[in-house]
């Protein structure tokens, strides 16, 4: 941990205009730059990973769909019982102070609450804590980077007995945002190990799940088929499912079985960090000649243009 | 986050004997009041629950098996494949040394490793994070409080289709001491709502597991039964088992399904924080009549002579 204390004795004062470029957080009613905002070491939300978030995008100065992530952060705070300290009207407006203060026209915006720590020390009782509720925005996040999204990702998804599976439906929530990232983190190191972009997770049961961030698509004729359990819900995942209807397809939300997600004609990920973004390679087997779909291209046009001039757009103020 | 600068311009310097009685913390080589100790709140760590740590108990002045929590710890490092800035000498002298600055003669000792945050801001490279390492104490924590545990334990252990069930193994490794605790909170909410003191969950398979921070364990005559698969590896579970052996009992770590458990004539739980200590009451099935049961209390017996008498005691020096 840095010192926060001024190193020159001559000059006592707190930096009156700190460094915001690079982020913002909001935190206990203060703004301080993202890099140092802080969670205490045995806050709840780190020993027992005790937390829900969200993240809504900010692309060319505008929230884009920003109730689609209030809405799920609040179904996820419902579902967690825990409670912050101001309502949906001062959510938004907090998100939108320290986008403000951030100065950042694309960003990555994060409201998360912690179950803090026990009113009395010792405590082992969720219910007896006070949350911890704070915001924090970073320049806009490439789930998967540009240059890779261009040509297309090769992902590896963990198969066979001893293969990582996701942490299933019965043992936590995954409509509720949460930070069990556990699986995806050991999918995705063996992934990256063997020359892959990512990895995605199949669930207990063999189909296809999602991955860390992303949710999975695949394109059967002309049809859209997504997983339809113990998957988070993603707002982007949904923005998909309605412009491909926009675009006469077909949509399935159901189990998807990873041989059927093999033989798809085309498969694609989507992410709030980037939009429908095209898979060329699962495990080595190659989609479409090694070249992104049309379906998929399709979408990520019909994607871009809704974020560029979609009704959704909310505009930041930046004064 | 609580302003860290001095709020009066004309002491500028920091306070130079924090009050560091209710716990110190260990960071970047600094020394800090635990209360102090914060994580910056987009440490992979907080935001992907991508940590390993380990807890060793201090009694009365002294580690008391503080090897098997090193071990451990080292072995979770392994897995996760981060590394610290110390050796094995290092870590302990540093355990030692918030020790000493805590004046705490009973204590809850704490090591940690995050994943860090990426060097270039934007990878999503577990790989090529920067490790965050830090150790914190806080007074000893009695995992289920002096008095409940005088009486026994009342356990709830979700059952049914809905019941929430133990994160698998083959999502994440249960003998690396990780934070992915959301099927814990879960349970421990449903027990604690319906007047229970503390909750246990199943395995996918309807095996008991454990519970958040205790081992299970099930009395069967001469015999004494823990599960195997599926959980932590708790050291004071270890040292359970070779207790138990010392007093003439069989001890069988192997599936323990929830109807043999509950048909046991006693049932207790283990933890480093309060040792072992007896369950009356599962679901409503009441054991020996509700009060605790003798090997339990032998077994419990024989732990606090180990702790308070033992030869893996080590003796902190406060000067």
């Amino acid at each position: 941990m840095q010192d926060a204390s001024p190193s020159d004795a001559t000059s006592p004062s707190p930096d009156p205009s700190p460094d915001l470029s690079r982020g913002a957080a909001w935190m206990d009613g203060r703004i301080v730059p993202t890099a140092e905002a802080r969670l205490p070491v045995n806050d709840w939300g780190v020993t027992r990973s005790d937390a829900v978030y969200d993240v809504a995008p900010v692309w060319d100065g505008a929230f884009v769909g920003l109730d689609r992530y209030i809405d799920r952060f609040m179904a996820s705070l419902d579902w967690a019982r825990m409670e912050i300290p101001v309502d949906r009207a001062g959510l938004r407006a907090i998100l939108h102070e320290i986008v403000v203060a951030s100065g950042l026209r694309d960003s990555y915006v994060a409201m998360v609450c912690t179950r803090g720590l026990p009113l009395i020390p010792g405590t082992r009782d969720p219910r007896a804590c006070r949350q911890n509720f704070f915001c924090w925005c970073v320049p806009y996040i490439w789930v998967i980077p540009q240059e890779v999204a261009a040509r297309g990702a090769r992902v590896f998804i963990p198969t066979g007995e001893d293969g990582v599976r996701r942490i299933p439906e019965q043992s936590l929530n995954p409509r509720a945002k949460n930070y069990h990232w556990g699986d995806f983190t050991q999918a995705l190191m063996e992934g990256l190990d063997a020359g892959f972009d990512t990895a995605a997770v199949l669930d207990v049961e063999g189909n296809v799940s999602e991955g860390p961030g992303f949710n999975l698509f695949a394109v059967k004729g002309d049809a859209v088929v997504t997983p339809s359990r113990g998957v988070l819900e993603g707002r982007t995942r949904g923005v998909v499912m309605e412009l491909a209807e926009g675009l006469r397809m077909r949509v399935e939300a159901r189990h998807l079985p990873l041989e059927e997600f093999l033989e798809a004609g085309e498969v694609f990920l989507s992410t709030s960090g980037g939009g429908p973004t095209p898979i060329v390679d699962v495990n080595g087997r190659v989609f479409g000649n090694g070249a992104p779909g049309a379906r998929t291209l399709a979408l990520k046009a019909a994607y871009w243009t809704w974020m560029n001039e979609g009704p959704e757009r909310e505009p930041v103020d930046y004064g």
